[in-house]
């Protein structure tokens, strides 16, 4: 009855580990989400009558400035006219899918990556092209030795605060992957979610900042610092994209709700921003210290990990190969949650032991509770494992 | 570099003509948006703060309640649990495209249809059995011969105020479309945006209602009596195609705009909301009643139509071939634009000389001024034609 496509579709492992893990009593480090507690406030009673009507699919004019604007700030620069308004930017992942997929096209992708986005890609008959993630990002010379092996339609890459691996890539790793995209003309989709969540200095230039000639699309969000709920985000992209983006934002939902727009345009542009920006970041700056303080207590023997310069997750190297879906079994009983590390491979994973830890969520005591009880439950599958073997 | 699918992505012939006809000293049938005065007011202080943080794929559960009652009483049963909640029903039609649609696949609509479903549709690949749209909806046994010769993948119909041609299908082809849909198992996407904008007793009865074993989709909104700059519908569907409705709108955009669904929850569940409607359904059953008698002063010699029950636009086949696009310019010069008949075929159309006048958006005096503008311009093509015959 249905689609070849549909045999494609997946049922999302997350939304179901989330599910479980949603009870009251369960210290969780599985989700991901923004804190309510350091999102603006709604302040929606000034919001003009005028924006009842339809709107214009690429979005609001004054949207579209503003978010140029800012964006240009950040190292990337861009004209109003650029911009597309999106209706979360899990929607610009649907539009590259749309843009570059036929059945079987290769796609690079890092590995581990963002989980929605290998969904939807494979919802359209991606193969991937995996690429390790390391402390500085991909390398280099395997993404060339891919390009030529491979020949990927584009490369889907999120250098800055990568969610699961919290991995930043240094200036010298953009640098080489723009300069590969100029010669392979690789078209790059760069996503940047988690940008605005900086907890220390770090290099956050934009790859496409970096691109010359490569064809590019660089996704953004108000979902991370602004108000997740309303579903505005963006997409920027270079001129010989722009036009096909505009057609597939017609097709998919004619445009982004405009009252959305108004209040993501109000917080872009208060006075008090920064500031703003500033308490948000200092929040989940004292969660992360906090999960590393009971980290370091708790896991030095037991795993290898990165502090994390921002975002909201650390990934956890366990020493030994688990199964994380076991362990997650197993810390549920002790009323803990994380995220096992494999969803989040685009290809079958052959050494299991990775984990996604989120600090947003909990409370600082609790994170330390948390912590402590998953060691004992990684010691345990440890010995079991012993004696196992 | 893009997949094959982007050799099919129309540029919108509709944006194109609409931009030229945006010009404030055209009187302009061409739009279908509904009136401003008439939308209910934006009334959002009192959201909810806890809407801010990410929400449920499917909806918000107080909004798929609403919505279950609401179309349970227009005659569709459903439970909540089959509501999932959608960011405008375009979207429902990019899902539809999803499901069904590998290149090459059939699929049955009504010639005219709306066209931002056949771009949609053929973006996925799809070829067209077109079935033509009489008074009382599409030929049954010219369905029957369809579903035999062409084995669609699934129907799209519109069968309650079609944009364009205005038409509601009667009773005894409801029934019979049911049935059909019930003998071969063809799922029916019923597309209702137009059902509450009802000006005279005529039969609604949704065909999904009627339909005892084939899956279907019902796609509703609240776009043409509600506040369309919210981007807020509805799908509803059987249970056997509900759970990939759900992963589709996850690998889409995670979840609708949650301050629209609290919105539109209030709307539909507002005390006073049948006199809203009421006072809605007046406005325009002036504008078309205009329209009628400004169309039987102008029109009778020159063209054929009926008088639309219900929706925003009437549909005039005139009684000689004429390029409708050739006329618009004429039009256009006169200060007049409508939209040609063409475009909104999905199949090539052999014998132009269609056009839909929208008659929610001009004043009833433009709307006399107007319609004798365009009997000129009729008649002058008329007359040329004779002349180059």
């Amino acid at each position: 009855m249905f689609s070849e496509r549909v045999s494609r579709l997946d049922s999302s492992l997350i939304r179901e580990i989330l599910a479980i893990t949603q009870r009251p009593d369960v210290i969780s480090f599985a989700g991901g989400l923004p804190a309510t507690d350091i999102m603006p406030p709604l302040d929606l009673a000034d919001a003009p009558a005028e924006l009842r009507q339809y709107g214009a699919t690429e979005g609001e004019p004054w949207l579209r400035e503003a978010i140029a604007e800012y964006v240009t700030g950040e190292g990337r620069p861009c004209t109003a006219e650029q911009v597309l308004v999106l209706s979360g930017s899990q929607q610009g992942l649907d539009f590259a899918a749309k843009l570059f997929i036929d059945p079987g096209t290769p796609v690079a992708l890092e590995g581990p990556t963002y989980l929605a986005a290998v969904q939807c890609f494979r919802l359209f008959g991606a193969r991937f092209a995996q690429l390790p993630v390391h402390a500085g990002g991909i390398d280099p010379e395997r993404l060339r030795a891919s390009l030529i092996a491979d020949r990927p339609a584009f490369a889907y890459l999120i250098p800055t605060f990568q969610n699961p691996s919290g991995c930043c890539y240094d200036l010298a790793t953009r640098r080489a992957v723009a300069r590969l995209a100029d010669e392979f003309r690789l078209p790059i989709v760069e996503d940047e979610p988690y940008r605005e969540l900086v907890y220390q200095a770090v290099d956050r230039t934009p790859i496409t900042s970096l691109v010359e000639r490569a064809p590019w699309i660089y996704l953004g969000t108000f979902s991370k610092t602004g108000i997740p709920g309303m579903r505005v985000a963006y997409a920027i992209s270079s001129d010989d994209v722009f036009p096909y983006l505009v057609r597939l934002k017609q097709a998919a939902d004619l445009h982004s709700n405009r009252i959305g727009q108004w209040a993501m345009h109000r917080l872009l542009t208060a006075p008090d921003r920064e500031a703003q920006l500033d308490r948000v970041r200092a929040f989940y700056r004292g969660k992360r210290d906090a999960m590393q303080t009971s980290l370091s207590r708790h896991f030095s023997h037991l795993a290898d990990w990165q502090v994390p310069a921002g975002g909201l997750f650390f990934w956890l190297r366990l020493r030994q190969r688990i199964d994380t879906q076991q362990l997650l079994r197993q810390a549920l009983k002790e009323n803990v949650a994380f995220m096992p590390g494999e969803p989040f491979y685009a290809n079958p994973v052959t050494e299991p032991g990775e984990l996604r830890l989120n600090f947003s969520h909990a409370g600082e005591a609790q994170i330390e509770k948390g912590i402590a009880v998953l060691r004992r439950v990684v010691e345990a599958a440890y010995a079991q494992d012993r004696v196992l073997a």
